[in-house]
């Protein structure tokens, strides 16, 4: 073996961020986000250092960033940088010899001590000679004149260098480098995609149910593209961006499931979304009884106009009757008897369901969801929400992706992975714009301040979460039992500590009976339409429409809301009382700070009374703030420590905007 | 910009360890250190998956071990491995569909479960004929008869799989894989140096104290190397393997400093040792009041043949009286009054001290290093201390440190750097052998567990811990003020909970008495000769040599305290009681297992009763142990909880041999 070590440069750099994996993979970021860039790096003895950023822009500007010493003792350096364009940044960092800071600091330790006054002076002069030598026009006669008032006679060394520096002596110097012994970074990739691959607000509804009626019968009439329109404005009035459809293609008949999972589906079951594909096609069709092609762009247009993106499902499987079975059976596991491998978690059996095989025939298979996607992206979907990613291979994700923002880098895909860390985080790195996460069962204050921690800062480069309350396959006991309050608290919690949030239809209404032993709604909309009178519920006081409505307003209105890696998290003395807060500083929004601090009871059935210690530097501020509750507009003086009671039976969250 | 991604291979592996900095330097290790590899790896859906290791000796002999499954849910794989040849092993990770043992797992649940019988025992078979395809001689021969046994009638499925599994099935199938999806991790690198690179007892003394001796006038006449070689017997018989010496050049004479630091010296005051270099020589030169060059070289050869190696001083700096100062002075730094600059810390100053400038000159200072280092290494010098290597660039210790070990492999750099973790890591990297650290300052309890688990697993891969207990800059407010006990305590942490440790000379005699506001000892050997009386203390019951004898002897007998990442802390309910054992395997330790549990009171001026609560399978054991105290020779039967008393004025530690 040969030398397997790196060379150390002049000034070491031992890090740099943000990185994933010693820059195996970009990091991500959104058009929008503040990002914190930064590296490691120090030098041998007492000389100081001065560290860059060398940031070039996707168009190909490169930028000079000096950076600011980070926390104590650790010899980081760091800035914020909000990122403004689409596409991949590069970044690297350099560090260099800071000959006029080092000059500066013995020259003013060394005159107050009255210690080699004049010789300080001369290496004063040197050192700006120097500098000069280096500089053109202007600057160049400054630092020149600055030189010789050094070493002039008739004032002291002291005031010399005092009048200098009012003179503006250290910003010329600043301003001309020699850089002397600079060191460069390896080069790091930052992706910047579009704001909603990292932050929006998203509803999921099944147009099936969107406008379906009940018959005299007893039987329901299934809604349809048509009838789901209508609905679209109830999305808009809530205030959501992104609105994901469960699978619209056509259904299986072969072992539909009925309802409540159930193995026998009756004549008028309308089956699973997810058992894709009947003899009216497959991934590429839309399902007859939601309309035609043409109805579903109708959906799209509609639902664009009202700032409503559509996100489609991919869930890459068949049902028994999908065309794929006979055009393409090596797509297929065959079984040793002949017969098809349907889905199964021995001894369990999915019979209406059969997995591919990307092992048989990759090349192919890749093409046809190529192709499928392609069409749908030419409908005007440019959201997809992957079912069971991790059931799937990791690098046909990857290709897939790469292939398809190739050509639209807009599209977004969502990652529905709810499995071990070491796949959901993969995921993350091939490529997946977003991704669910384990938030809905972190629901005590302890787990929330870990795992919102993890979210917003440990594995921010590369997995971006989705913070959802409820889904058709997720009902959490604390929602099965926590009543009204805990729907309350799960919307501001979803709503505000992360960037991204989502709500599947019904949780405004608190549907919270669970089919028994389960962890999901009892008569699932999986299996069953749901026929739910709006109406009604716009009318009555008592839904969280109001609240659900209120957070996204406030989301709008606080653009520190939308930011993830922000997240601060502060200490309360309850056990129940989570704190937290975001802040965007006023750089980066116009010039005018924005904070957001929340403050929630995490315990649905008690009234909380207790002390918040807040991290004030985290807000921005000192001292006093005042702050004023946009949940009901309340205006208090807030410090360090303060007292808060929070009766989840009324209302159990603090969602205050520091006004100064 | 192009495509900035990774290709995510089959089966995914997103981690391999041992690892630095994503493979830019080599992972340390030592000859004989038991290093665990492994790697995060993992697959889409239920399949399972093999994980292997191929390693490659530095002698190129590639072996495949199969990984076991390391915690639950994190999809790690790991293995031990003691690494018993010097040089440079290279490692990948291999991970492929592990088809046998998916079969096997359906297998054995679908019988139980009396779905599809028939059809897994013809999967079987088919599954094992390819294996059979991919087989020769005897292997493929058996796999055949298997593959018709699993479908021959007669008996029931159930049956033919118990047969075949008792008759060697798995073995023979995970003897003959066809690791289908195999993916290659990147290579990485782990260096093996020798034991004494990371695995020792150090002692250090000044060799003009050895033998030094007040003359009648009140004077002390100086030790020498003559004098000195009668020490090696002391340091010998308490068991150390290196024995450091401060720099054995000629001391200069300009402003040399007097006792305690002093600014003048008085004419029979020896001066630092730091201060190298006068009329006789640089560091090149011996001390002539220390002897010949011919002493110098019987002193180490008289202690290696008490196995005993001698480290030198490397301290990179010159006095005013240097030869470098007239023969090189562009190795120093000239101020802009044409002076050399002393050393400074403004507005302090070290007028007796010439900092080099690394930069004028970088190659003719480099290569006089390497010639100076070279003509010691010729002398049978195999170990250098160096010196602040902090206030020298990191790059060239690195090409030093390589240099040097490209012709001799078997030289140790020791770095003497205090300062802050960025430097101190970057200095390990760079290939520094050994480091001392923090360990000095780390008394507490709470404090010793979060640093002893820093160095014994997050840092050691590149960072190689030496715990000294004092030096002739270190005397601790702990060993000022703790008394004996806090003598005893130290040792026997040092001792026990890293793998290197060292002491200074007069340790073993409790010198505790402190420079007034100095953390080092009064009248300082670095300034004056001290005159110790070794034979009345060896006389005396009153010293600490019993036990660092005792200490250094049970070393050698465990060798599970000759490794540093076997450490494991435990945990007791008291805040001042310490737990933490080393347990070395069986297949790693001559088919005998060694393992040694440490109790330990960090108070040195208190009795604690507490309760241990044991990790009792760090300690690779089950229920209840048998222990001897190899302190006391007391034997225990101990458990998961135990009760302890620690007399910290008669014995604050229990060093625990688990027996079986």
């Amino acid at each position: 073996m040969g030398n397997v070590n790196k060379v150390i440069g002049r000034i070491p750099i031992s890090k740099v961020w943000p990185e994933v994996d010693g820059g195996d993979f970009p990091a991500k970021a959104f058009l929008g986000e503040v990002i914190t860039f930064g590296a490691t790096s120090f030098r041998e003895g007492h000389d100081l250092i001065a560290v860059e950023l060398l940031l070039t822009s996707p168009k190909g500007d490169t930028r000079r960033i000096r950076l600011a010493e980070g926390r104590p003792g650790l010899d980081e350096w760091t800035t914020q940088i909000l990122l403004d364009q689409l596409g991949n940044w590069s970044f690297q960092v350099s560090a260099w010899e800071d000959e006029y800071h080092t000059w500066l600091h013995n020259a003013e330790v060394k005159l107050q001590a009255s210690v080699d006054e004049e010789l300080v002076m001369l290496e004063g002069e040197r050192l700006l000679r120097r500098l000069a030598e280096n500089t053109k026009g202007k600057d160049k006669k400054a630092l020149t004149d600055f030189a010789s008032q050094l070493v002039a006679s008739g004032t002291s060394p002291a005031q010399r260098l005092s009048t200098a520096l009012q003179a503006g002596l250290t910003e010329l110097a600043d301003r001309n480098p020699l850089r002397n012994l600079e060191t460069l970074s390896d080069p790091r990739t930052v992706l910047c995609e579009r704001r909603l691959a990292g932050s929006g607000a998203w509803y999921e509804f099944f147009p099936r149910s969107e406008g379906a009626t009940r018959t005299k019968d007893g039987n329901i009439r299934s809604g349809n593209f048509k009838t789901a329109v209508k609905s679209l404005d109830r999305v808009s009035q809530m205030g959501f961006e992104v609105l994901y459809l469960p699978p619209i293609h056509p259904i299986g008949t072969s072992h539909r499931k009925g309802p409540n999972n159930t193995l026998i589906a009756g004549p008028n079951d309308p089956g699973s979304p997810w058992a894709i594909g009947n003899t009216a096609g497959g991934h590429d069709t839309i399902h007859p009884e939601l309309g035609t092609e043409a109805d579903f762009k109708a959906f799209v247009k509609a639902a664009n106009k009202l700032n409503i993106e559509i996100a489609m499902d991919l869930a890459l499987q068949a049902s028994p009757d999908h065309p794929w079975v006979k055009s393409n059976p090596q797509w297929f596991t065959q079984r040793a008897d002949g017969s098809i491998a349907y889905a199964e978690n021995p001894p369990k059996k999915y019979q209406d369901i059969y997995p591919i095989n990307f092992d048989n025939d990759p090349q192919g298979f890749f093409d046809e969801v190529l192709r499928v996607v392609t069409k749908w992206i030419s409908f005007g979907v440019k959201i997809f929400r992957v079912d069971n990613p991790h059931t799937k291979p990791v690098d046909f994700w990857q290709r897939l992706i790469a292939e398809v923002n190739r050509a639209n880098p807009e599209v977004i895909f969502l990652a529905e992975a709810f499995t071990r860390p070491a796949m959901m985080h993969a995921l993350g790195k091939a490529g997946f714009q977003q991704s669910y996460c384990y938030f809905s069962w972190r629901n005590r204050k302890d787990e929330l301040v870990e795992y919102l921690n993890e979210l917003a800062h440990e594995s921010a480069n590369f997995f971006r979460p989705a913070l959802w309350v409820n889904t058709p396959d997720i009902l959490t006991s604390y929602l099965q039992f926590g009543g009204k309050p805990a729907f309350k608290i799960r919307a501001t919690i979803a709503a505000t500590a992360g960037a991204t949030w989502g709500m599947y239809s019904g949780f405004e209404l608190y549907e919270s009976v669970a089919r028994p032993g389960a962890e999901e709604n009892i008569d699932s909309e999986k299996f069953e339409i749901r026929v739910r009178d709006w109406d009604a519920a716009l009318k009555s006081q008592d839904t969280l429409i109001p609240r659900v409505t209120l957070l996204n307003k406030l989301r709008k209105e606080n653009p520190a809301l939308g930011q993830l890696r922000n997240l601060v998290t502060h200490y309360s003395d309850d056990p129940e009382v989570l704190v937290y807060s975001k802040h965007l500083a006023a750089e980066h929004n116009g010039g005018k700070a924005n904070t957001i601090l929340v403050v929630v009871n995490t315990d649905p059935h008690s009234v909380r009374e207790t002390t918040v210690h807040l991290n004030l530097q985290a807000l921005g501020a000192q001292g006093e703030i005042k702050v004023t509750d946009l949940i009901t507009g309340q205006k208090f003086v807030w410090g360090e420590h303060n007292y808060v009671r929070l009766d989840s039976f009324t209302e159990p969250a603090h969602i205050l905007r520091v006004e100064s």
